[in-house]
């Protein structure tokens, strides 16, 4: 069959293989089980499991002989099928259905032919397909997540009180722990997780239009469509339809926001992790940096960069899936395409993330002691709120701000700690002790309530992880 | 006070008003209820609510006087403070909290002084205010939604039977009926109040860096803050939050998608009336249409257009939202301040978006007649997937479809209707009775299961409105 | 060997093949030739294309035996590599090129390994690879694009005074011409078309932190560094960059502005032909159009129906390449990783869609009958504006606005003309005559300086295709 | 006048004023000059400044009385008509063009009010605004990236090789000078102001259906149209266009990409700079930090934060206008009134963000000590790979890493520098004199090109930037 940008645009001499992507421009999902479901064969699969599912259920229902669906089942096996031979003949009517419900047809007996797809229309098996796709590559996603919530955990619960520097608008703020850091991690991948596990992917079977006529003339059957929808439905272990969405696409839109969300958040502790591994820092470092090709001795944080530029793709293509709920008549000319491609990114980056996050916070190494150091590095200013609330108790408030303006002032000139300048402060002399400024200036005991923050939120359970999908 | 850009950047001769934007652009919202609980004013009051609720909050734990109490929430009110000058002076430290606790700090008695703000973090406030003006603005969006809902649930029901052309890809495919369609719009209506309607906008406290230690240290009161945030959110009649959440920003995130799903979804019913109301369809109209200044006879749909922009919109706006999930260290240098404006305009897109759909819902003007005539258009062509069903019966698969072509070949060289050409086809003389085969190729007749459908759909029962917040 | 993924996180039993992208999902670029130049096989050749061409730059500035550069380009043939093996290998360093090092070390002979990649980073090799990448897809595209072009002016010269109805806010405004339309497409093809030629990718070199160190101290040649940024670039037939650009990313940003501009504004001439050919309006088919799975008779406009999915979602991918102007320090964490697919995405998209476009151009019918029937779908109305004026001047603007007013509901309700009734009133016995309202009452008169404007449009040259890059 | 929405969703009690956006939640944009070139007042004068310039032109033409030029001039002042008012009228006919008509025809002399708007759509003279308000706006957003340029500029050349180590994935990779870094911010920075200044905002003219044809018949002038376009562009000191672009949107489009490209290109100062002046880094400070509500000690990088919150703003508002190119028919239902405060909140951003880096730049203080200090931090490690190349050179390639391996080890593990490490290794007795070995290592030395590279830079000159509008 020959399509007419073909014969328009002659191909150049490279083989097939040669136009495929095979990962490799995107580290962050080669390899991981999100990228194996959702291959081009994942969705081939996944729509020779919608067309057989379809004459199964309908078997079910009488209008089809249960030799058909056998039939038809057993063809369904994507090894069958040629991924780029039905993409290349996809573009004559715009989606690979159709030329697989010709392929389809021919691989079946002849008296099975007329039960290949009968009554359907291409976008209830594509649908049908994303969804099934979706519903086999959110299971690896959430345990992703969970794995990296569990790591989480153990960080913050073992670190519950270990102190370090917190930081605003990039400089050193007040004291907080790494355990309240790691445990604010947990909770954003928990309720990623919690977003993604919520979802119920429903299958797709309306018809030409969405009204399930055919469904019922060709079976003679006036009334079958909803039993018929949910028979389709329980096949595939999807969830059945109030109504069909060829043009609803809640669905979809659902899935967008839900991996975008968890896509973006994993980039808030692959975002904190970059810093915290700076040179300059080095409170972390990744389990196993990556090389690099100009400079052995250099360990990269290989895992928070690819996480940080899977942050960086997904929310624009959830703007695009957000965008195609804006689907005209009862199939869109645009809208519904768009989303293809898109949908199976963002899988793919979602679930390259979760992998890349687990790991990351599996392996990662955490340096006390060099937060401690870090801690000083302002020399007892990142104390200075707490210092002067204990002054203006002592001294008045007017008083205690002028006092700290000069001593903060000194202690900079000098390069002296802090409280060593205000221990020395004629004014306090017989009104604060010097060592009950040196216990208010120790950075490491200003952490407020971090520890029991920590014990809160570890309180939260996971929510139940999706079944594998079959 | 002069901030940096001032002096190096001379304002132009115009006064501040005339840089305000008052809604000249934004149709959508103008005079809405959301522009009315988003507005700078509004704002201001919800930072102003935020700092009373503070101090109120630490009063009822014995950490701050009554009196103080009372006289922060006195002064507490938008219309003694002036939204432009706290704009120019927010430049300094980059938010508006900062001169507004000046301004609020000198409001009140000397003695309610060091009680006003005390603990807090900027963030604190401004977090908790957006989240009140969230939560004050989600009811009149879920309640121009739950409207639409209504008016649309009206038109399926009153016309569940109404037969009309189901279009796929701009093309006539099978007829539908219009009751399906507006049940549709329904459905996703519905799933957009659900979505808006579960969301619990939390209070945000947590001091300099989220430990909540200045609270406790100034009050002397250890282990106190998380009941501290407890009574904060009872006064303000917020959700009191796991772990403050100033670079933990599910709540922001999940309002933009929700906002911009609502606001996308509204596309749709709108996407649709547009093809349904131009001339050649005319199968539905606008109440009260717009004028042209070129054209008075001219009736647009201004409803469906201004929400087809406002569709346009949101998605790109959930993009920052969700893209400033990765808000690095304690407090994020960029990513807090870019959700400022970026959320207050999604809120009112939704909200103007809504009320236009209510608007547009109940009022809508339809044609049955006009679904007739069109539905006619094909000449008959639009049964052919039915005709072919009782033909194949008939005559074979093969036979039929070969009939068929030529059937319809002739229907359209002559100008006749299919079922005409079919009732004179010799091969179907004695087979198929030309009643029988006008009754396959009405239109009219072929519409499935979509009155079951609507029937179907409308047992879903809205979600209950969130109640006004105070 | 093995990734931290991989042993964290154990693969499928699916074969390598299984995962691949093939076009599936994708019918808009599938064969394309922009598909063919940005596969991954056609990116490693890039990539090795940049190390022959460094190594050779380098023979010729002496730096480098001549018979390495012949050695690594004679090894630098992309079929002798597995582009799935390097994308797992590429896991642990977080790009391609380390794995592609590494193998093109071991396929030279071993007195040119020392010459493999020498002085240079990762990122100097994978920028050149996605530039030389753009380079050779740009060609196709515009040339997809000056197809389309030529078409597009081929239809506006012959249909230059076609009247059809012009169309504002879905409604029929007043009449214009099919040739005008058709003139504006061309204009915002050779938009795109100007916008993209204008580009001039340049080759990427600095080493490790953009200093050129490496290159100098290797080859003990202090200075040199210009010069071999300049021989290098020549090599490739790229430009030569003022400044190493790896977190400069002017050249990425304008190539992502550049082809989502051009494939949003191919969406243009869809949207409208989508309209075009609805069953109602019926003014323009596609040449070719494609079926339907479950409706033999539809004819829909597959091409139109890609192109729009394409302008659905090239904006937000050039947000992210926007977004990734914010790369941070000497080479960013994230901001570049996040370029690479979305780069080549766009690149697809911009291609299919132009080749999409010629073809829908190059074969588009046009029914000016069905055009001028639609017309007059308004019974004269469209002529209302003409006509007021012509009244105004004969009888007074606010007896002509009267007039108009009752004839226009006269006209409606009985089914007339407007023309017609206008003829038979009394206040323009005598005024106007019967023929100068039937003339100016003809909407195929009415289309004002349309054929003189697009004449004037005709007159614009496309810029000059880039040449075909080797 | 009522409007639809005004009866079915009563306002609340707030007044007028409290729904306007006053600065309050933008202050990277409050009192900044392009906030006051695009506030509704602005538009509004623009609004009316095309309304007049377009009588003024048929006057010219002969087509008006000069008389009724003068009163539309006259009574064309923005300060005549109510912004808030013309908000609440536009929502009837869905844009503010309308309302105006009606009132800018009452302000004028009766026998002036024909010619008020004459032939025009609404969005002749709202596309005109536009493109007025941008010709307004990008000369200080150009002449703030010229002053950001310049300082940068100074920088460049003033620490031309000043030493700084360069950080690649967040780790210290190889030196590069300061002085390069703030030459590649001044090389965005001017990419930005080219693309900027070659702008040509052209006037938009062509009547309800873009034909020109009610110009020419009202003026009983036929073939006159494009006259009247040229006149009326150069009344307005704008690119007159070539065709009538309602649904051509390059000019919005380009607008929307570049001004995207400025507000994200200024993101990378910013990013750097957040980074080089967290608290373990120091190695540079903004002139006059900001102040912070909870902790006065801290100086806060205010600038550089609300210059990245502009950064993650604009790039999704680009996608709206990229998106608006897909605008069907000959005025789009959505697509055009997208673009209106899209635009408008580009130019905002655009136009503040600039004038932040100016201010930033201009005051920016550099700490060359701290950079050094930083240099050693990793022990010498940075040089590692020079001194890999001499060791090579000296004892073979082999031996030389396995030494500096041993070499590193050791330098970490006794905190020694690696070239004392190094210097006492016997392989290098008598092969590599110690002073050389220190000579290598010292990072200070290892600078490559990097002050060539700037001197090269720095011969660009800045594009000539825009006149003011008037």
């Amino acid at each position: 069959m020959t399509s007419p940008e073909t014969s328009a645009d002659p191909p150049t001499g490279t083989g097939a293989a040669d136009v495929y992507d095979t990962g490799l421009l995107a580290p962050v999902r080669a390899g991981s089980r999100a990228e194996a479901t959702t291959g081009d064969r994942a969705f081939l699969q996944a729509m020779l499991d919608a067309e057989a599912a379809l004459t199964r259920a309908q078997a079910a229902l009488g209008h089809a002989p249960a030799r058909a669906a056998e039939a038809v089942t057993a063809a369904a096996r994507a090894d069958r099928y040629d991924t780029r031979d039905l993409a290349l003949r996809a573009r004559r009517g715009g989606n690979p259905v159709i030329p697989l419900v010709a392929d389809l047809t021919a691989a079946v007996p002849e008296d099975a032919a007329p039960y290949v797809h009968r009554g359907a229309t291409s976008q209830d098996i594509l649908d049908t397909a994303a969804m099934l796709v979706a519903a086999r590559t959110l299971p690896p996603i959430v345990s992703g997540l969970h794995r990296a919530a569990a790591a989480f955990e153990r960080l913050a619960a073992g670190h519950r009180a270990t102190p370090m520097a917190g930081r605003t608008l990039s400089q050193h703020a007040v004291p907080t722990t790494f355990g309240l850091k790691a445990a604010g991690w947990r909770s954003l991948v928990l309720d990623a997780a919690d977003r993604l596990a919520a979802l119920r992917p429903p299958a797709q079977l309306g018809g030409a239009a969405g009204t399930l006529a055919a469904f019922e003339y060709l079976a003679d059957a006036p009334g079958s469509g909803p039993a018929l929808v949910r028979a389709y439905a329980a096949e595939l272990g999807l969830a059945a339809p109030a109504l069909p969405w060829h043009t609803l696409r809640t669905p979809v839109a659902d899935l967008g926001t839900a991996l975008a969300f968890a896509t973006a958040a994993l980039g808030k502790p692959a975002a904190d992790l970059l810093l915290l591994t700076r040179t300059e820092t080095g409170e972390a470092a990744e389990g196993s940096g990556g090389g690099s090709s100009a400079m052995p001795h250099k360990s990269n944080p290989v895992h928070a960069t690819l996480i940080a530029a899977a942050a960086r793709q997904a929310p624009a293509l959830a703007t695009t899936l957000l965008g195609s709920l804006v689907a005209e008549d009862e199939r869109p000319a645009g809208a519904w395409h768009a989303e293809w491609q898109t949908l199976r990114e963002l899988l793919r980056l979602a679930g390259g993330s979760a992998a890349h996050t687990a790991a990351l916070a599996e392996r990662l190494r955490v340096f006390p002691d060099r937060m401690l150091d870090n801690l000083h590095r302002t020399r007892g200013l990142i104390a200075a709120e707490r210092l002067a609330a204990e002054l203006s108790r002592a001294i008045g408030r007017t008083a205690a701000r002028d006092l700290l303006d000069r001593a903060t002032r000194t202690a900079a000139e000098e390069r002296r700690d802090l409280t060593d300048v205000l221990a020395k402060a004629p004014a306090l002399a017989g009104r604060v002790a010097p060592e009950r400024l040196r216990a208010l200036g120790d950075p490491a005991t200003g952490t407020g309530c971090a520890p029991l923050l920590v014990d809160h939120a570890l309180r939260r359970k996971p929510s139940a992880a999706p079944e594998d999908h079959p």
